[in-house]
């Protein structure tokens, strides 16, 4: 909204909205006995109720606001983006609008689908600007059902930059911010959120301060549920400008936004587009320095500081709302030294909660993807409903069809040539891609100097939980156990340990041991003699490619491998292994390793064929060990595997 | 089946029976993968299929026959005896039909009645027996549609009993059993499992012995699952009839009919009603003590040992009948010489599962009910739905109305005059009733010398697993705090622990600390205040008879309270402390004061005066200790509390 203008003179905007009828109301009416334990209150509260909840416990909280990249690649870091900073705990982001850029299309650097993937895949609290300036109301219509449909329930109202110089308002046209305000509320009644944007030293091209105060109310009385305000210098305007605010009604939430100046040209640029004045006391310091980035950003942080300590200690202030441009570094500088970058979000589940109203209920998963959620996510984004603890009611819901591999938000951050190095720019048989697993394991550089950072399974260095098992795990890959995830046993640790817990405190969380790997049938036909003698503790799948299917597990019944027990809940289990979905899983994994992995390669080529022949012959294997209060058994399964191969 | 005859000559039966379409298949069509967790495949099986899994893995077993009493107290005897023998693990029991008796009837001592008790109250597998003859088909499809109406699954088909010498075949009338048999099939298909009877010597007014095989063929192929057989004195006419049965052609389960003689008078009576002869060897050891029940019984046992041993090493029989006669001591001394009584029964779950079609699939029930399970069967029996692993589900569906005090499946086994010995022929104040809560949990005789060994909130002596408790809850009874149900915290003891295990072998089970209680106003300000203490750590609701409720428990949430973890399965919860349900509970504890304890008083005399004034002046309070793996603190709360009021 940096760039957003509004029209001088006008308390007559277009209150006509006669289309049809609403559609908005599947939405939250979550009755307070609802099917699944409520851990987290604000899974399922709409934005303004958090924002309140947050106000009213004097819980400080920030949001962040993008811009829609605009290449695939930049895509695909800005969702990375999300996931590092979507850590810190923002309680939502924002994604801007820019009509040039086709914003409500399916392009991957739609300000539609970089929101649609921000609530779905990384599980944010996502507004979505929207402008209405030269616009049909069919048009915009289309797009906030888009947005409906996607899960979008928040949105940024604005008028947006009228096209052409000579611009006038149209009749029955939408042209201010507040037609867009009634439009939303006529067609889609309570459904979305609605912000509006302030301007704490009035809009540049307002009749003057106070216009632009009753224009900000009519945006409110017309239905909106907060405020975001323009950026500015100095702490003191936000504050007059919300007293003003209150002396004429306003009595909604009004939230200051944060532009911590990150480097000169940016600086510049965004003064130009907004049509501020740069105080002079900040002009002083910047020129002289304006070549260097690292010293102006430092000043910013400072500055921004400061200026949020101000706010914050007035009282007024509950929220602040951050310009980051894209930008990483200085946003969560700031927000570190304000002490509300939470270091240790404390996680709901086990895995990250989709912000998609509909999902918001799912409490289980099945482990296997555990490392590719966005994947997850992906095939099953057609269920009408999540199996909401106990898996088996959804009785073996159709997984979407394996076409994601090009879905940018499910692309490897990595280019080729990086995956290449990583994982060898030429196989030499079986042993180089177990050297590949194990150097995945233990972090240390491969034969040629380069560390391998992801796998075809993995996206990301693994997980701090899997380092608990670092020193078997290596021993095993070594010898073609290539293992694609595990977690270690735990019985009964604070829900509030650092490393393995989650859901609120007071509970304690408990894992039975889970291992899984692709190995040879060589090692599968050892490893089925050795099961035997585990028969009654250990449960074990073991598929092909072809789907020959050799299990232990009693019926198609799920085996609860994450619980947790929290006190006055009932108990909580997020994580199953489910035989009907690990089939699912079986063609995903499987199919992996060509699309990821040997299609790196020439057709024909040895290297190619190896990472084929692995795909063609070997099995995937899990295996949970039922014990979980006695020391891991699965090590010893394998160890006795191998023994008996020698 | 002691009494059925069969019409000698008739190989010719109606096969007529073209009543209107059928009715039965909401049965069992659970899919495999069902929602919730099977812990047993038992309680989803019908009959028949438990039959054939035994059989297949050479699991021996054993059945029981009953017939309705006379009395309603008598019923209430025999209810008990379901409760105690069902302990014991038959594989059904069956309740035996006398068309004098009225046996289709509502009142409490009818077959109808008993075998809807046996199903839904003690929850056994039940077979009820059903004669043809001398019924309009309307009549059978009426007592059909009740059975089927009640939750009955097995009928047994029978002729029974021509009325008057001058029996006459009814043209299109029902003349034997296979004619039921046909019609229960044309009627509900598949929906019942029939059995019918064998003859192993021959049915006594039967043709021939042959022919006799020819209609027991007939009944099998009119689509009959399995057969019971006529009690028999010798194993080799069992197994030489099995023989003959199967070298015609009837291949399905034949289940011998066990009869341990206990008395002289039983037997002479047998003899005349079922036309068998008594073996000499027999005669000659029981005529010269026939005065002797004793030695006669101590006979029988050991006559029925020896030929069931003789059956089961045959290796042709894998269940035993027995004829009980409605007593308990001899058959069950037959089946613990044999090895087949179970000594400790492995619970499915903590609670007494129903056997009623519906409710099989019910995993989880209010604590509150634990010493009540009858009642709470009762209060839910309109339910339409049961909750299947997440008590939330089920949004508060209503309990039923507060009437059961007369059912004779509720009553008290004791009369008013053992009850007034136990609990006071009169009261002199709220101290001799903490008197009796005190000597009902120490076992100690009150200071009549009468043992109190039922209270109003529970019709058994103290459970093995509270005793474990019963130091502390000695001490606080005697000074107020009036239990009526508490557990021990469990971290994690194996789920075949004889006292607190339940489920299948090879899991864990957990509970939570539990404590309810009556209590005056005045041990709840300070108890009040001692929670404060405890906030985070213990949930509690507290409760008086007009409603006011205080509790810490988040919304409307459930606590679990008990709960079990299986290789291969899901989580299974099966107890929860439920809010909403909580008050349902409230209403009827809160009740039995006066039912059952005030109302064994005249009215307006002091000791009714008494009973009346805690009824309503005293709080229900529930205690829950979240922290399962610590000391229970819950004793360290009361300890707290009286310390603050001294």
């Amino acid at each position: 909204m940096v760039n957003e203008t509004q029209h001088p003179c006008s308390t007559s905007s277009s209150s006509r909205s006669d289309a049809g009828s609403s559609s908005g109301s599947e939405s939250s009416k979550d009755s307070s006995r609802c099917s699944t334990p409520v851990l987290d209150a604000d899974r399922h509260e709409r934005l303004r109720e958090k924002m309140r909840r947050r106000q009213d416990s004097g819980d400080k909280w920030f949001s962040l606001e993008f811009f829609p990249p605009r290449t695939a690649n930049a895509a695909v870091n800005l969702i990375s983006r999300f996931d590092r900073m979507g850590a810190g705990g923002p309680l939502f982001i924002d994604v801007t609008w820019h009509p040039a850029g086709d914003p409500g299309s399916d392009k991957e650097t739609s300000s539609m689908i970089i929101a649609n993937t921000a609530v779905n895949y990384c599980g944010l609290e996502t507004i979505l600007h929207m402008t209405c300036c030269n616009q049909t109301k069919d048009d915009i219509t289309a797009h906030l059902q888009k947005a409906k449909r996607l899960g979008l329930k928040n949105i940024m109202a604005l008028r947006g930059d009228p096209v052409g110089e000579e611009w006038e308002e149209e009749v029955d046209g939408f042209n201010y911010a507040v037609d867009l305000v009634k439009h939303i509320r006529n067609e889609f009644e309570d459904y979305f959120d609605i912000c509006v944007a302030g301007y704490p030293t009035g809009h540049p091209e307002a009749e003057s301060y106070e216009a632009d105060l009753r224009h900000l109310k009519e945006k409110v009385f017309a239905g909106a549920d907060f405020i975001i305000t323009q950026l500015f210098f100095r702490s003191e305007n936000f504050l007059k400008f919300m007293k003003d605010c209150q002396g004429i009604g306003i009595t909604c939430p009004i939230i200051p936004g944060i532009f911590p100046i990150q480097g000169y040209h940016s600086l510049r640029q965004l003064v130009k587009l907004s049509k501020l004045e740069v105080p002079q006391e900040i002009k002083d310091v910047i020129e002289p320095i304006k070549d260097n980035d690292a010293a102006i950003r430092n000043y910013g942080v400072e500055l921004a500081v400061s200026m949020c300590r101000e706010l914050l200690d007035s009282g007024m202030v509950h929220g602040l709302h951050f310009y980051t441009l894209n930008r990483e570094v200085a946003t969560t500088e700031v927000l570190k030294r304000l002490g509300i970058w939470k270091e240790d979000p404390r996680r709901p589940l086990p895995w990250a909660v989709s912000a998609h109203p509909k999902r918001r209920v799912e409490d289980v998963r099945p482990i296997f993807w555990a490392s590719r959620p966005k994947s997850y996510i992906y095939r099953t984004q057609e269920w009408d409903d999540f199996p909401n603890g106990r898996w088996g009611n959804s009785s073996s819901p159709a997984f979407g069809e394996l076409k994601d591999y090009y879905l940018f938000y499910l692309k490897s951050k990595s280019p080729r040539e990086e995956l290449l190095k990583m994982w060898g720019e030429e196989l030499t048989g079986e042993e180089s891609v177990f050297e590949v697993f194990t150097c995945y394991i233990t972090g240390e550089p491969n034969k040629n100097g380069y560390k391998v950072t992801c796998m075809p399974w993995n996206d990301d260095p693994l997980a701090t939980e899997t380092n608990l098992l670092k020193e078997q795990l290596e021993k095993v890959n070594r010898r073609g156990i290539l293992t694609i995830n595990s977690q270690p046993n735990i019985n009964g640790k604070p829900s509030t340990d650092p490393i393995v817990g989650w859901g609120p405190s007071g509970g304690y969380v408990f894992q039975k041991a889970y291992l899984e790997f692709f190995t040879s049938s060589e090692i599968v036909t050892a490893l089925l003699k050795v099961l035997k003698k585990y028969e009654s503790r250990v449960n074990y799948h073991i598929v092909n490619v072809k789907g020959q299917n050799i299990t232990n597990a009693p019926d198609l019944q799920p085996n609860a491998v994450t619980w947790g027990i929290f006190p006055g809940r009932e108990i909580i289990q997020p994580t199953v292994v489910d035989p009907v979905s690990f089939l699912s899983w079986k063609d995903e994994a499987f199919a992996l390793w060509i699309e990821q992995w040997a299609k790196l390669y020439e057709e024909e080529s040895p290297s190619r064929m190896i990472i084929q022949y692995i795909h063609d012959n070997y099995y995937l294997v899990n295996l949970v060990d039922n014990d979980f209060p006695l020391e891991n058994c699965l090590w010893q399964v394998v160890d006795d595997t191998f023994e008996l191969l020698n």
